[in-house]
């Protein structure tokens, strides 16, 4: 079974295609404890109404993988959820291979790659070391972020090398990510008009996922509407006056779409 | 005083122009904490014939930054070298700032950032949190990577988003760096063409640095000859049978030029 229908499955036993982002800002060394806590009760809370929750360098740094991180996976996995790396992984193939062999060691499902890189001893290791793991892990590529400087790389206009042709890199993203058979794509819900180009493109063989709803300007509704098959939220959630409110009214959004 | 002069402060007190790449493949579990002794080891062993020692996920993900990695950076600055993080930090500002908080607090001098995720909520809050650091640190930013799948990202052809005119992704990514001030850009010995394109662009201003000698098929001599004014050495240092009289060697070749 691929991680891309592992989380299909819960999603659709849950009711629910949110995903928990765990991105707590920079905590000095006499606060770091808590980091663990509150990432902990915060999953407690909200975890009969997301299907995954997605961990980036705010916590890995701080707690180490093999340590506080763990921990967290433990429970995200005996809560029936998947956990996501969020590493952005962009190196060389053999550095590549080296982070997603840590990772996936440590227990998370899928990580997220960007697939600037290319193929060729960038992500063709990457995605070898995911499909040959035990059980089979998942790689989600981002094809547009959802911060404003991304219309310099992911918005930008390039050749096309087959055609020759003017396209945009997003798009050439997406059709990568269909070609890698990739388990995912992340694109901001800050642009819901890109997300409908790039869902119309996938054609629902590659699933979306969004970040960027509340803090970040995005809209829940829009994104849904353009084709964000799951939902990736932060503080949103994190700083609601009550998380498991906030998180079951966004997982119940999807299911009125 | 700036991370770019620090490097090169040191590069002419210890007449080496080496960065030492501490690029460790995945070990297992049980092997772990020999990665601590062979990096220190290894480190004790060169020191007198290298400037800087780089880190990736390679080590910061078994050892932990606060952990074993802290170690090593404490074993680099008593050897009155500098340490370069290789993150290649690609996510939206504030979590670019987070992770930049971390790295400089465990006590590195430097982080490699791709220029791709653009200015506006991506570079800039992590220059700034560079610049007001104590002491200040430094970002590198990649410009051309070392591997063969560098060709779909960095080397493919974009539309100037100012003038209109198709320009080459690795030239936009070093007039970015000027434009920036970064420390330093990155780019592939396996490329000595672009190395010389890019140190033409670059008028000294930003030096480069260059990883891909030996293992990836560079050769020093090529990548000094076209421009670079760094060489970061991993394999060819770490595997060779004696890695102090290798990196004396490598040093010797820049001074000869």
């Amino acid at each position: 079974v691929s991680y891309k229908q592992k989380i299909e499955q819960i999603a659709k036993d849950k009711q629910s295609r949110i995903v928990l982002a765990l991105d707590f800002p920079y905590q000095r060394r006499e606060n770091r404890q808590d980091l663990l806590s509150k990432a902990q009760n915060i999953i407690d809370a909200v975890s009969p109404y997301i299907c995954a929750v997605k961990i980036n360098h705010h916590l890995t740094l701080p707690l180490g993988i093999f340590d506080g991180v763990q921990k967290i996976i433990t429970q995200v996995h005996n809560a029936g959820l998947l956990a996501i790396m969020d590493g952005k992984v962009n190196d060389i193939g053999a550095t590549n291979q080296t982070i997603a062999e840590y990772y996936f060691e440590a227990g998370f499902d899928a990580l997220i790659a960007n697939p600037f890189i290319g193929w060729t001893e960038g992500l063709k290791p990457l995605f070898e070391t995911a499909i040959k793991s035990q059980p089979q892990r998942g790689i989600i590529l981002l094809a547009y972020m959802s911060h404003k400087g991304a219309i310099e790389g992911y918005g930008q206009t390039i050749k096309d090398p087959q055609t020759g042709a003017l396209t945009k890199q997003y798009l050439a993203f997406a059709q990568k990510a269909l070609a890698f058979n990739a388990d995912g794509v992340v694109v901001g819900a800050t642009v819901p008009d890109k997300i409908n180009e790039i869902y119309r493109l996938l054609n629902e063989k590659v699933p979306i996922y969004s970040p960027g709803v509340g803090a970040q300007g995005g809209t829940p509704e829009e994104a849904l509407k353009a084709g964000s098959q799951y939902l990736i939220v932060g503080r949103e959630i994190i700083q609601a006056q009550n998380p498991a409110e906030q998180a079951f009214k966004l997982a119940k959004l999807k299911l009125e779409k």
